[in-house]
């Protein structure tokens, strides 16, 4: 199968081979007038526009002159779920705090209580349209948590869906486990005894089956302790995961320190994070999983990208799609906060939404960037150049998208 | 022609006669398992579920149980311009100022001189495609500025657009002439004479053609001051005209008080609106033409919106959809805003984007509600409430629009 994707205006990348020590963020190579020849879903060459012979190809996608860039790569979602939770907004405008929704029956714990009760189909249906609708804002590869189960059936079953996406959808799904985002109702006040139950059965389990490639926590106040994340991860990292961490979202209880002492891939949130966090993440070689859009719809504070960046710390811009902080997939609009909120340049915010997402869920030598021997993923947008599509917010201004050398 | 609206799960709807004065911002009634008869584009009655036969019907639309409301209306867009401004994002994130962009040949006069440059039929392509756009998102009734040319032909030549789209394009359109945007380079420095020449040659030939309904000036420091704009707004409302003023969005200089002592039917922006302007507003039946996405995209402070609606003023949210201060033509997000920023209850943005812009366009007869004899605009949601449309931003929740009782 030999695709061309011709007229393309400017081809706008991330280039050169990345190491997690030592980020290029906001290097962009920029090609006008040039065209990409795939090769059974592979990138072949990209040569001037007009070089080709069309009639040597099966398939022939025109860019119209617009711009192309890699397809986007969403690091961080738990879009598996069950239920909404819209009834909480509103809640929380008439004037009811945490504890209010709460008694309410609301939070995270409702989400749990949903997912427990859906069934594995109905999750899947409802999961793989966020897929199809993720697809269309651009996005061709995402990782996708588990952890509103925090039983073994139920985790193993929020793994299932997941692998099957994986399997089964055109999205590119990488999976996390994640037991360990909250502590469920049957061990409240027994964190200690929960993280016991993680680190000896479910991660165990989790890998005899192969359900996942990373294993996250969730260290915050009220939440796991540094101590208590410190095991968990060494459990997972023993059993052969790669590790991830939600740190300084709220408080810096020195998860991010762990973080980067214990070279985890990367650290997610990061609002509250210090000096000493940093540091400790720029010797690790661990990604900034930045979430912009969960700041917004927060009204909390913005992680200090800028400064991360400075640090020589990879950043990576992710929707942080959930029931709960964040209910918006559209990457387009977490991108445009990245512009807006983190004051991150179109070019840096191209870089924390492919190869940096890439490298952060170990894909990078698979998509994120436009290159000979990649995969073909790739949006045509309907943009002259990628400032537009900072811009523009609002609109989605995904044209076309193209995974594996096909047109979605 | 006979349309059934069928299934319709919940049908929400401000409802009852609109004063100016006296707003019931909020009031919502809520309607569930309804069904929608009309006929000739007309809301005939609102039934319960399953009580029409279906077969008598022309058209049948089910709304498979979903949630339905009127069809929103965005009062306050200037759609028709030349170019776009994506560099100066990027050049702002870099660091430039206000007066490094001007320098650069940036800012409104830049869009001024490629509004002048660009031909009435690509104008109107370019703007008829932002109407289909806004469609998509439930828009079915907005008004149009002019007020990127400053001169007696260019003006003309926007107003002769805004026309020909309310003409042919299936958007109710209401055109405003607001050659009072910004003082022309060919007035730098002689902003009276300027207004007297809108005053005694364009207001009365804009009016002589029939190409406007509303008159609208900028008043704010270093554009038109609160004298000049009382002169404009005399002259506009003694040639016929209704009156909008952009007023307080940077500084407090008497616009709002202007506003609602001449009882102009809507004042715009607000964002530094003291007592005394609100009051003013209150006395005079005078709109609040909120534009949170402005705030947004520059990082202001928002409106007092909710302080608004307690002093009596309805409170309308619009998109204010322009290429410099707020690239965006999503009113869904602009309601996101108006809870996430304002503290708006749903309900209370729902009237915010029906009822009262439509009555802040000359259009409360007609549109803006959905009850007998009013015209069948409605948008069927992907969402069982309307607190699922507020809470799950980013995602265009927006499934069937209906205008005039008919699939958009």
């Amino acid at each position: 199968m030999k695709t061309l994707v011709t007229n393309i205006g400017c081809l706008q990348t991330p280039v050169g081979s990345y190491s997690h020590k030592g980020s290029k963020q906001g290097l962009n190579e920029k090609y006008n007038n040039v065209e990409v020849v795939i090769e059974d879903g592979i990138v072949k060459e990209i040569v001037a526009n007009g070089k080709s012979d069309g009639s040597a190809f099966d398939q022939v996608i025109d860019a119209e002159g617009k711009l192309v860039t890699p397809g986007l790569v969403d690091g961080h979602t738990h879009l598996v779920f069950g239920g909404y939770r819209q009834h909480e907004l509103a809640m929380k405008i008439a004037g009811a705090g945490y504890l209010d929704i709460l008694r309410a029956g609301g939070g995270i714990l409702d989400t749990v209580r949903k997912t427990r009760d859906a069934s594995e189909e109905a999750l899947y249906e409802k999961s793989a349209a966020f897929l199809d609708e993720m697809l269309g804002f651009g996005v061709t590869t995402c990782e996708v948590k588990s952890g509103y189960g925090l039983t073994m059936d139920s985790e193993l079953k929020m793994l299932r869906v997941i692998n099957s996406m994986k399997e089964n959808h055109k999205m590119d799904v990488v999976p996390t486990f994640m037991g360990a985002h909250a502590i469920p109702p049957e061990y409240e006040d027994k964190g200690d005894e929960y993280i016991e139950f993680l680190c000896k059965e479910m991660i165990p389990e989790v890998k005899k089956q192969g359900l996942a490639e990373f294993c996250d926590i969730f260290c915050e106040e009220a939440v796991f302790d540094a101590a208590q994340s410190r095991k968990y991860m060494q459990a997972a990292r023993e059993a052969g995961f790669d590790l991830k961490i939600h740190a300084d979202e709220i408080e810096a209880i020195g998860g991010t320190e762990l973080a980067g002492e214990m070279e985890a891939t990367s650290a997610e949130h990061l609002i509250a994070i210090k000096e000493s966090g940093m540091d400790a993440m720029a010797a690790g070689g661990t990604t900034a999983m930045c979430l912009p859009a969960t700041s917004f719809y927060l009204g909390a504070t913005y992680a200090p990208a800028k400064a991360m960046i400075e640090k020589g710390i990879p950043v990576a811009i992710a929707s942080d799609f959930n029931p709960g902080s964040c209910p918006s997939l559209n990457l387009q609009l977490a991108m445009n906060l990245g512009c807006l909120k983190y004051r991150l340049t179109p070019e840096e915010v191209l870089t924390a939404v492919t190869i940096n997402p890439a490298c952060a869920i170990n894909r990078g030598d698979l998509v994120g960037t436009i290159e000979p021997g990649k995969q073909a993923d790739m949006v045509i947008w309907n943009a002259p150049d990628f400032e537009m599509v900072c811009y523009r917010f609002g609109s989605n201004l995904a044209e076309k998208v193209i995974k594996k050398g096909e047109l979605v």
